[in-house]
C-alpha cells in the first residue's frame, strides 16, 4: 500500500473510524514497536487523488441531502460554465443547523475528530464559540471546528502568483502546508489570475480556504483603493462564494473616525486590507463601506455558508503600538458585527495581532472574548519581540503558544521571511512546525484529552531507546532521523541503547530502569525499596565491577 | 578599523563607557541611519585577542589590590607549574565584599552594562538575589550579573572533546557563542584532554565558564560511580578552581531517599550528572557525598569565589513527569543548601528544568523563589511539549521565554540536536540565537529600562523603509539580510520604499504617514484632523488620480 504521506511520514497509514451518520473519519496512524498499540494522530492531509482528477467531494451528498440548496450557473472568467449551489431558505449555515437543534453530518465528522459527542459540537456552533467553515461549494473539504474548547487550529497563507506557471506552484505549497500540519489555508493571491489560483486551490484543498476579497475587489478597479465601490466588492463575494470560498476576511471595523487614531503611532497601519479601507475612508471622507453594508455582507454569506473572519485592519505592528486606542476600538466595533451576523445565522471569528509583548498577550485574549461575545479568536502569532528577523517563526510561536493557551482557537502562521520576503517551501514547512508546536502545547497547557497521549508515547520511546519509534512520533521524522544519523548513521545505532549525549555504555536512563525492576520483583511501593532490598542490591553493584563506562561525549547536564 | 564581531555585524563597532572606580565598559555600537543617534547594545563577544596571546587579563589588577590573596603553584598535568590565586581572608566572594557594603570595581563594571546604579548591584548580590560569577583565577571574564532584576542571560553548553585536535575547534564554538550573545558558556567535555580543553576555553572566554566538576572525577574512577571517593571529588574542585572555573554544577540535592520516588517516571532520571549520585546512592546505600561533604564543598568555593549551581539531579524529562514528587523534593534541599551556602558568603544559583507544559510553568519559578529563598533561578528551556525533536530550540524557547519573565534570571539554551545528536556550529548559532529571542522577550514582558529601545528602533527603521538599519538592528544581520535578499537581490532596493510582500507602489505604511503629515501641518490632534481637515485631503486623493497601486504578491492579510 502506497502511504499518502509520502516519504515524511514513513510508518504512518490512514485509516478511517465510522461515527454517527454514517460518517468516516480519517487519522494517520502510527506504527510502533515495543509491544506498543499504534498512535492515531488528527490528520489534515486529506485523501489521495485520482491521477488527473480533483478530490473526491466528500460533502456534496450532506449538502444535497438537506434539500435547502439549488443550483446555480457561474460563469469562470474563461467563459466555462460551471454549476454552484446556494442556499434558498432562510441560511445554510451550520450555525442555523445548529440553533435549531440538527446534528449534521459535517458536525458529527468534525466531533469524532476531536474526540468529542456531536451533540457539544452543535451546542458550541450554536453559541457562537466555534465555527465549521464549510461552504457549500467547496464539498471537497473534510469538516474541523475552529472553537476554542477544541484542539487549537493552525492557518498557514499562500498566494503569490502573478503568472498562470505559477499555479500549480501555489496548489503544491497548499498540499504542502496540509501535509505537516495546516488546518486550514488562506489564499492571498494578488495579480493576474487570481481567479484561476484559487480555484486550483479550492478544487485540490482538503482543508478549509480562506480568503480576503478586498484584494480582488482592488484588482479589478486598477489598485486604486478610493475607486473600490459596494457593487465591486459585492459581485467578488458572489464569485469567490460561488467558487468555494470558506471564510472571508472583511475588515469592516476599521472606521473613518478610528483612523487618526493610529497617527502617532510607530508603525501606523500594517494591515494590508486595513490601509486599503483606511485610504478608501480618508479619500471619500466616508464611513467605510464594508460597515454600512455589513447587514448586506452578511445575506450573501449566508447563502453559502461562508465564515466571517472579522479582520483587525488596525493591528498594531510593532511592540510599541501593542494593545492601543486604535487597536482595542476596532475590537469594540467587530464585537457589535458579530451580533449583527449572528442575528443572520452567519458563522463569525475574530482576528488578532500581531505584535505584542508577553506581558500584554492575556488581555487581547481576554477582551476579546469579553467585548465579542466569546466568538472564536483567531491571531497571527503575536510576535513578543520585534528585534529578529529572519526568526519570526519562533518570535511569534512564543506568543501564540500562549495566546492558544489561554483561549485562541486558530493561530495563523509566521514563516522565517516575515517581514523580508516571500516564503519558499522550507518557509511554509519551517512556519507550520512552529505552529504546530504552539498549537499542541497549547492542547496540552488547557488540559485538552488526549493531547499528552502523543507526548507520553514519544517520551516512553526516548527512555526505552526505541529510535524509530521516536522519529515517527515526532511532528518532522524525517529531520528528527537526519539529524541522528549525523552523529551515528550505522543502522545498529536505530536499535542500541544509547544516544551521542552520553556514549554508548553509560546512560542515565538505566538506573531508572534498575529501580523499577528491583520494585516489582519485590512487589513493593517504590519507597520501600531502599529499605528493603538496596542493602543487597548496593553488593551486586559493586560486585558487578568495572565496565559501567565508557567515556563520550555530552552536551546536557 | 576592523571589527572585532567579524562579517556578522558589519555596520557595529565596540564603544567603551567610562564608569565609577575607573572600569571601561564595552558595548556594542549599531551605526543608523536616517537621522538616528546610533544604538548601543549589550556586548558579549569580549576584546578581540592579540595573535598568539589570550585575552587581556582585565580583572587581575582589581582582584591584587584587594590583599586579601596570595599566590599558589598549581601544576599542570604536563608537570608544568603555573600561578593561581586564592583568598587567604574570610572570603574573597563578591558576595562577602557586598555584605560588608564594598562595591567591587566588578560590581561598578557590571553595573554600567545593566544601566543600573551600583549600589543597586551591590544590594542584590548581598540580598544572595543575584551572582556575579567571578572566579579570581578567570581574569579574563567581563563581570555580568546573573539575577531577576537584571537582564535575562543565556547559558550555552560546550564541550565534546575526545581528541586534543578537538580542542581548538572548542574555544572556536565558545568564541561563536558569545558573538551571538551567550552570557556564560558550560563546559561539559568528558574523555580525554578534559583539563586542557578547559584550559584552553578559560584562558579564551571573555564571559564566565561553567562546569559540571562531577564528570571530571569520574573519568579519575574509571567511569565507575560506585568508585567516587570525596577525595578524588575534592581534589577536582580544587584544580578546576584554580584553573578559573567561575561556576559549579553540584548535584547535592540528590539525596538516597528521593532515588526511589522517580520510579514511577515515565522517563526516570534524566540528568546525568543525576543519575551518576543516584547511582553511587544506590551502590553505597549511603547519603550523597555531596550533600553530607556540603560544607566542605563551600569552604573550597569561597576560597576562590567560584558560585555555586545547585543542580537539579531529578529533573523532569517529559511532561508527564513535570512539576512531580521527586522535582520538588530534591528543590527541597537546594533550599536548605542554599542556606548554608550563604552562612559561608559563597554565591548560589538554582537550577531548574526541563520538560514542563505551559500552564505547569509559573509554579516552577514561583517556587523555586520560595523554597530557595529568592537565590537566581537558571533553567533548562523548559520545552512545552515532547513531540518535536529537531526542534526542540524552539518547544524550549516558548517556555524559556515564559519562565524569564515570571523571575528566571539565566536559560540554558537548548539546541535544535537536543535527544538527537551533538550539536555543530550551526545548531550552536540557532541556539544562542533562539535563546535570545526568549531573553528578549522577558526583558520587555519585565518592562527592565531600556529593552525596548531596539525593538522601537527596528520598528522605526521598518516603517521609515531603511532597509540596512533593519538588518543592522536584528539579532542576526545576515540571515536577515540574505533573506530579504532572496527576493529582492538589487542593490538598489535597499532603499526602495517597499518590499516583495506589497509590491513597490502599494504599501500600507504610506497612509500613516500621510495623516501625520496632516496632523502637523494643522498643529492638530489626530483626532482633530478629520473634522477640519480631511474634506480637502479628500479632494487632493482623488485628483491624485490613478498611480497608487502595482498588483503585487502578499503573504499576510
Amino acid at each position: 500500500m502506497t502511504s499518502p504521506y509520502g516519504a515524511s511520514f514513513p510508518r504512518s497509514r490512514k485509516v478511517h473510524v465510522e461515527g454517527p451518520l454514517g460518517v468516516r473519519v480519517p487519522f494517520r496512524e502510527i506504527t510502533l514497536g515495543g509491544g506498543e498499540p499504534p498512535l492515531r494522530v488528527y490528520d489534515t492531509c486529506g485523501p489521495s487523488e485520482a491521477p488527473g482528477g480533483g478530490l473526491p467531494r466528500l460533502r456534496e451528498p450532506w449538502v444535497r441531502s438537506r434539500d435547502d440548496v439549488g443550483e446555480v450557473e457561474r460563469v469562470s472568467p474563461e467563459g466555462r460554465r460551471r454549476p454552484a449551489v446556494r442556499g434558498r431558505g432562510p441560511a445554510v449555515t451550520q450555525l442555523q443547523y445548529a440553533r435549531r437543534g440538527i446534528v449534521t453530518p459535517e458536525m458529527a465528522f468534525a466531533a469524532v475528530r476531536e474526540g468529542v459527542e456531536p451533540e457539544f459540537v452543535r451546542d458550541e456552533i450554536a453559541a457562537g464559540r466555534a465555527i465549521l467553515p464549510n461552504n457549500v461549494n467547496h464539498p471537497e473539504s473534510e469538516p474541523m471546528l475552529i472553537g476554542r474548547r477544541f484542539l487549537v487550529k493552525v492557518n498557514a497563507n499562500l498566494g503569490n502568483s502573478v503568472v498562470k506557471s505559477e499555479i500549480e506552484e501555489e496548489v503544491e505549497k497548499m498540499r504542502w502546508a496540509v501535509r505537516w500540519g495546516a488546518d486550514t489555508v488562506m489564499d492571498l493571491s494578488t495579480g493576474r489570475d487570481i481567479h484561476e489560483t484559487r480555484e486550483a486551490i479550492l478544487r485540490h484543498s482538503p482543508v478549509p480556504v480562506g480568503t480576503v476579497p478586498i484584494y480582488e475587489a482592488l484588482e479589478k478597479v486598477g489598485g486604486r483603493p478610493e475607486d473600490l465601490t459596494w457593487e465591486v466588492y459585492r459581485d467578488t463575494l458572489v464569485e469567490q462564494a460561488e467558487q468555494g470560498v470558506d471564510y472571508f476576511t472583511v475588515h469592516a471595523g476599521v472606521r473613518l473616525r478610528y483612523v487618526p487614531l493610529t497617527a502617532k503611532r510607530v508603525t501606523g497601519i500594517v494591515s494590508r486590507g486595513g490601509s486599503i479601507l483606511a485610504r478608501w475612508c480618508l479619500a471619500h471622507h466616508a464611513e467605510n463601506f464594508l460597515y454600512t453594508r455589513f447587514g448586506e455582507i452578511c445575506e450573501i454569506l449566508k447563502t453559502y455558508d461562508v465564515a466571517f473572519s472579522l479582520g483587525d485592519g488596525l493591528r498594531p505592528g510593532s511592540i510599541a503600538d501593542a494593545n492601543d486606542e486604535a487597536q482595542f476600538a476596532e475590537l469594540d466595533t467587530l464585537g457589535e458585527l458579530t451580533k449583527i451576523a449572528w442575528s443572520r445565522d452567519v458563522q463569525v471569528m475574530i482576528e488578532g495581532p500581531g505584535h505584542v509583548p508577553m506581558h500584554l498577550v492575556q488581555t487581547n485574549v481576554e477582551r476579546a472574548r469579553a467585548v465579542c461575545h466569546d466568538a472564536p479568536f483567531y491571531t497571527l502569532g503575536p510576535l513578543v519581540t520585534d528585534v529578529a528577523p529572519g526568526y519570526d517563526h519562533i518570535t511569534s510561536a512564543i506568543g501564540a503558544a500562549m495566546i492558544g493557551w489561554w483561549g485562541t482557537a486558530m493561530l495563523c502562521y509566521v514563516t522565517p521571511k516575515e517581514h523580508l520576503g516571500l516564503p519558499d517551501r522550507k518557509d511554509v514547512k519551517d512556519g507550520v512546525i512552529a505552529y504546530r508546536i504552539a498549537a499542541h502545547a497549547a492542547d496540552l497547557a488547557k488540559g485538552h484529552p488526549g493531547a499528552r497521549s502523543r507526548d507520553d508515547a514519544l517520551s516512553r520511546a526516548r527512555f526505552a531507546f526505541r529510535w524509530e519509534d521516536q522519529f515517527d512520533l515526532s511532528l518532522d521524522p524525517e529531520t528528527a532521523r537526519a539529524f541522528h544519523d549525523e552523529t551515528l548513521p550505522a543502522p545498529a545505532a536505530k536499535g542500541a541503547h544509547f544516544c551521542s549525549m552520553c556514549g554508548p555504555k553509560f546512560c542515565s536512563m538505566e538506573l531508572t530502569q534498575q529501580v523499577r525492576d528491583l520494585a516489582a520483583a519485590q512487589r513493593l511501593a517504590p519507597e520501600e525499596v531502599l529499605a528493603a532490598g538496596l542493602r543487597e542490591k548496593a553488593g551486586e553493584f559493586r560486585a558487578g565491577g568495572g565496565d559501567l563506562y565508557v567515556p563520550g561525549r555530552t552536551p546536557s547536564t
